[in-house]
């Protein structure tokens, strides 16, 4: 009974449904494991509470913005 | 320091209570850890952030509904 | 940044690489995010560490041979 | 579909059996879910991995122990 | 492309930027491994959602508040 | 309570050490938490068991070894 974390950006709701339904059918042809034991969380994370390279992704967000400005 | 996290429903504050206090009772007997090393995560996912059998659960219990029509 | 956790059985290193890489591609394409941010984590579990249905893994595999048996 | 992660010390098959039965049979319970629905995942942690208030859990079992002496 | 997660009491802006700076510096300079490919992750648990000891935390800040009197 | 979960590469006893000492004390400063109720655990990933960019981390290893060559 495999499970599956996404943790990134929200999604709309169109694209909820092809993550989920992509991620479980690659998954499931792989394992051989039948499609309808696997869940998927996704859980969103917003850019002020992210860090990458050791900064807030709202602060770098902002900061690449201003370098392309 | 044991740790359990449950990725459900939300539950109102009875049911909270009573998960946590019969987990932490339950896994405190059978590791013979001190109650007070456990800490318990209730992370609650909604209906439109979970996928069951790459289906989103919100899209599942509507169908299911229809169904039964 | 986005990141996935897979948990579920063993792989060969053929099925992780496509794993890794459809779940990459298709995650890229509706996040719109670049496919070099984001990182994959196989988190293997044995069907002695899983349960499913209130029933160790291992046994719920050994029941449902005997029971085809 | 609810899913239980477990990190605590490796236990024998015995206790396995027990925790993840009654974690199934108490979440299963308050959330009204059907039982076949839950997954529970035990993921153990050596104490050579786990740092607790500061200090890594091998060193702390170590200290503890010349302190009782 | 090491990842961290922090599960705790919600910070404000300030308090997230040092998380995240001092975690990463901290994490590249052991594992050798170059700040950019870090990525860390914080995730709120509001005290209603969170069991310590066996029991709700919200109750035992109550409680903790009411035994000091 | 807070819990730090660090995915990453193994790393030896004295650094694993350290970054469970940073990570404890950087976290109770930032926090108002004390030491003592932080718990950090170090979960390794081998490099057969990660994906980075949509590659397994191990060939991307050899890949950038043999460009470098």
């Amino acid at each position: 009974m495999p499970t599956i974390f996404f943790y990134g950006p929200e999604l709309d709701v169109e694209k909820k449904r092809e993550l989920i339904k992509s991620f479980t059918e690659t998954a499931s042809k792989l394992t051989g494991i039948d499609k309808s034991a696997f869940v998927v969380y996704l859980r969103p994370s917003s850019p002020d509470r992210v860090g990458v390279g050791g900064e807030l992704l709202k602060d770098r967000h902002k900061r690449l913005e201003q370098e392309k400005g």
